[in-house]
């Protein structure tokens, strides 16, 4: 079976790097665009490999089923989301720039992996209940930062937030809801910094 | 072929109440039940019409195909959220008041209406593309319909935007995502409250 190592360290464009060997790199990058093109429960094995240039025998080398093809997928995309929510907030210690690194991060991950991103999202009920359980904690981890950073500024009288909860709810929305629109423009950088804009309003701060 | 005419009149929970016969009407609730809980691509016409309580025959005699059902579905359903956020426009003059009507309507139409929601939002990649451009258009004057609000708060000094299209975009994303997550709670109502208040934020008007 292939290793889909924890992509901890997998903060650049490259969020596959981890996933050994190439081969089996490849395969999960023609689950992506076959799931993507076809949705999951059309999308056949035999699909998967052609789009890899490989024999439908091989796909098996690497991975079980398409159900693990799945699993592998999401767990490799959340892990890889949550990192770079991770990795922005401890580059900052400003309630209202923690905010921001946060929501930029979010926003511009879903930009650049949109492809990715709605896959994981529409296909989230196809796990089996032992692997969705393992890629939620992933999201739940990701939306409790947030949480977190809404609460500490609330507290520190940087944010005037009414509703914490539905607020957090509304920002991840804004950030998950760019993989369904997003095709091209503006880069993931600008939308990311736009979007920021728009948090800082939502928690009633001054950037 | 079953009617399945413009619902302007149909602002009320049944939004099915145009489609005549009983029977077509029962089919499309069967079909969005089917295509929501297997996927469009892998739900078949037998599953729909054992959803219907009917024969596999019985569908036919009112939708040539699984893809007319989805047709005829995301058509009903945009119009109806259409016509649900024309319909709050209609109640207001004040631009904050405007919005706050826009918001709450586009809110709670996609709570009350998740399942419905989220087969549409996840399966027009599988409208022909005939039936794609009817069904965006709709979609097309429902977005529109909020720039314009955003458009003439500005003008009006009612609202405080940085950027128009981006905001406009923040908005229609909190409430489409709505139908990704939304089960029983909080009510519809509630929600759109939470979330015209989070949009009143967002364009920089006071509530």
């Amino acid at each position: 079976m292939a290793s889909t190592t924890s992509a901890t360290s997998t903060r650049s464009a490259d969020l596959w790097a981890d996933v050994k060997p190439a081969a089996a790199r490849r395969m999960l990058l023609a689950a992506v665009d076959a799931f993507a093109a076809e949705g999951y429960s059309a999308a056949t094995t035999r699909d998967i490999a052609e789009r890899a240039g490989m024999s439908p025998a091989a796909v098996y080398v690497h991975y079980r089923s398409k159900a693990d093809l799945l699993y592998a997928i999401s767990l490799v995309g959340s892990q890889s989301s949550l990192d770079a929510v991770t990795a922005a907030l401890e580059e900052e210690t400003d309630p209202v720039q923690r905010l921001r690194g946060y929501v930029s991060a979010f926003v511009a991950w879903h930009a650049h992996n949109h492809t990715l991103a709605r896959v994981i999202q529409y296909e989230l009920k196809a796990l089996t209940p032992e692997h969705f359980d393992e890629v939620d904690a992933l999201r739940r981890r990701r939306a409790g930062l947030l949480r977190s950073e809404l609460r500490r500024g609330a507290r520190a009288g940087a944010f005037q937030i009414d509703d914490q909860a539905t607020t957090a709810l509304a920002i991840l929305s804004m950030g998950i809801d760019v993989a369904r629109w997003y095709t091209r423009s503006p880069s993931p950088r600008v939308l990311g910094t736009r979007y920021a804009d728009l948090a800082v309003r939502l928690v009633g701060a001054h950037g």
